[in-house]
């Protein structure tokens, strides 16, 4: 089977980012099919009308991603109702479905969005949960085409409740899949260090295991395919080939799937029944952020400072003047002292103090940009380290909050 | 001048993100073009020559990025040769300087890299001072085609070395844009606004000016263009367009270009030497983390309180017991009492205290998740506002963090 992507929107090709094609890609993947092309084009409908023509006439399976929305420039519904000569009339009861999302927020709806709800004969209704356009399924004797909003947070659940109960039905062979999530290695090392795995004859003969490695933000993540019409045979390759990473990989190696640093961090301080305060300088809030992402942080999570100022510094955490005088707030003293304060006025049992350089000013000779102090604390240790990171302010920020959590998740390891 | 972009490589159809299509497209974009279409296909010969073929039928410049490495699914120039009916030889050059690579990293090259110096005949070279696979230029009567490799660390340099000169030299209109940032507003209530402006046959008439919508995390942005070989008509169209933009939008127009939320509230409290402190409940450091981001924001960021349990609200902010009993941690009270709190403890001119609900737990039949309070106060102002946020908890807070950082906008653009 066939299945072709058309994402649609002129921004997209004036340099606005496009994640739809991964997230589709990724799914159709992981529901046992491959997608063969992806293409993009403009808000034009001669050149939607196009797409269409050619995606039909190539593939079984046709989705379109944008152009659903009110204004003038979303025309995904007319150029495919022109291209398979079909006519489109207004929805009432899509109509209604749109006037009460707005009623629901008080509001009244703007009439062009009385455009979203005209469907094209013959079309059943995917219902938006989130946005007002409707996504639409056209069969098309031996062909599907799916319309389904640009805006992840529509498109996401929508081609859940659509496309992929459609794929499901049609599974001929299962595929599975597991990815491991790895921080403070570099792609290369990681790359390196799992070189005798992916090349193994015994495993690449098979012809059914794939595997894909993606660096980003400083993470590393390795996604281990395996595919094939024997489930058990599957889950035991996939259960070998785990063993075979998780001994390469160690304690770089933090979590899988949908783990993240931060839940990670979370489920080790609930395990053991800890609590967390954080004082942030550079990272200025960006840590206790992450860690309240997740849902019930309450239970662990007590308080943050962001002591961005020198005298926050004093006053919050008690830092003393001639600390800041004699080694600067961007210190291994400063950062003990963080510590000592925070320990002091939090009553938790475990304490993050983060200060650095996030630049692009601040940085002198002796202290560049990028240099970030961290101190940790737990009831069984407590380290202060240095680090010098690289990149643009926000990327140092980013990279200082997760080494971090990483410092704290690695004491917490040592927790039985 | 037609130009269209092929990107090849299975992973981007597996779920691996592609940021080419948007370089390519931004970088255009900015040299006074368009791209008009963006296909992604597989490491697979005939399909790749097939999307050779398909984009030299119809485009002026065809630019490929990826399939250049060394491995067996590496078919970029094999496959452009077949379309085009070229051969493809062996660039002793090439292959010497792919030599030199290795050597300088005290490596041999390992056979499979002599792939990468095949050339198709006729093709320019251009080299890759990053990685081992050069890219080619290639010449057909009146169009021509670019090889560049897939890492965006080897095709941006590689890009604003070939494709950038080439389009530079044949640029006949100039182009420039403005981009209007707009929040508190839905996309479709903006498009009402708008309406009239570009539906405006004048405008439209001149054919030259392009509007984008574009709708992320709550915030809505206007980009207009405007092109042509007349740089002060262009000047003069974008002047106008945006003092009409400015008049329907009102005070929901917080900034242009690269502005942000947090860069203009910055500016507006540097222009009034005012300083900012934030006490974070539900958006727990997002706050504090955003207005941290904009360089020099020391120059007014005093400090950031994340009170996230209810002992950190009482001791840090002094909220009274009694206050948390009666109206509990969400609710009016307790905003007012946060914003009090840290009026007393923290010595800024403004202060800025969130509280609400982001779910998925919490809520109460009374108090839904999505429940916010947000109390501003500045030496003119205090204001105390409730809202009622949709999505997940994230978005919930990347919400109200937005939310609050634009009432302090509004009462900031009171001070004159």
């Amino acid at each position: 089977m066939k299945i072709e992507l058309i994402c649609i929107g002129t921004e997209l090709l004036e340099g606005k980012p496009n994640t739809n094609v991964s997230f589709v890609g990724d799914r159709i993947f992981a529901l046992g099919f491959n997608l063969s092309r992806a293409v993009t084009v403009e808000d034009s409908k001669p050149r939607i009308e196009e797409a269409f023509k050619e995606a039909i006439a190539r593939a079984d399976v046709i989705i379109s991603t944008g152009g659903l929305g009110s204004t003038f420039d979303d025309l995904t519904v007319e150029a495919l109702a022109a291209a398979i000569g079909r006519k489109t009339y207004l929805n009432t009861d899509v109509l209604s479905h749109i006037e009460k999302h707005f009623a629901s927020r008080n509001m009244q709806m703007p009439s062009v969005n009385k455009k979203q709800a005209h469907i094209i004969e013959g079309a059943k209704i995917v219902e938006n949960k989130i946005g007002t356009a409707p996504g639409q399924i056209i069969e098309l004797q031996d062909k599907i085409v799916f319309l389904l909003p640009g805006p992840p947070r529509e498109l996401h659940p929508m081609f859940e409740a659509s496309v992929s109960p459609y794929l499901r039905k049609r599974v001929t062979k299962l595929r599975k899949s597991v990815t491991l999530h790895v921080f403070g290695l570099t792609e290369s090392a990681v790359e390196e260090k799992i070189e005798k795995i992916v090349s193994d004859e015994s495993v690449v003969d098979r012809g059914v295991v794939n595997f894909t490695i993606l660096a980003h933000h400083g993470m590393v993540d390795i996604k281990i395919s395996a595919g094939g019409a024997d489930e058990l045979l599957i889950d035991e390759t996939l259960h070998n080939l785990k063993k075979e990473f998780v001994d390469v990989l160690g304690d770089y190696l933090y979590g899988y799937d949908n783990e993240t640093l931060e839940s990670v961090v979370g489920n080790l301080l609930m395990k053991n029944k800890l609590t967390l305060s954080v004082a942030e300088s550079c990272t200025g809030g960006m840590l206790s952020s992450r860690i309240i992402n997740i849902p019930g942080s309450s239970h662990y999570f007590v308080e943050g400072l962001t002591v961005y100022s020198d005298e926050a510094k004093m006053k919050r955490l008690g830092l003393k003047n001639e600390t800041l005088q004699k080694y600067g707030a961007v210190s291994r003293e400063a950062a003990e002292e963080m510590l000592n304060g925070l320990k002091e006025i939090a009553a938790s049992y475990c304490s993050i103090a983060v200060t650095g350089i996030a630049g692009p000013g601040g940085a002198t000779p002796e202290k560049p940009v990028g240099l970030v102090y961290i101190g940790v604390q737990t009831p069984l240790s407590r380290t202060i380290s240095e680090f010098r990171f690289y990149g643009s302010r926000n990327e140092i920020r980013e990279r200082a909050s997760l080494t971090a959590l990483d410092l704290l998740r690695r004491e917490l390891m040592k927790f039985k």
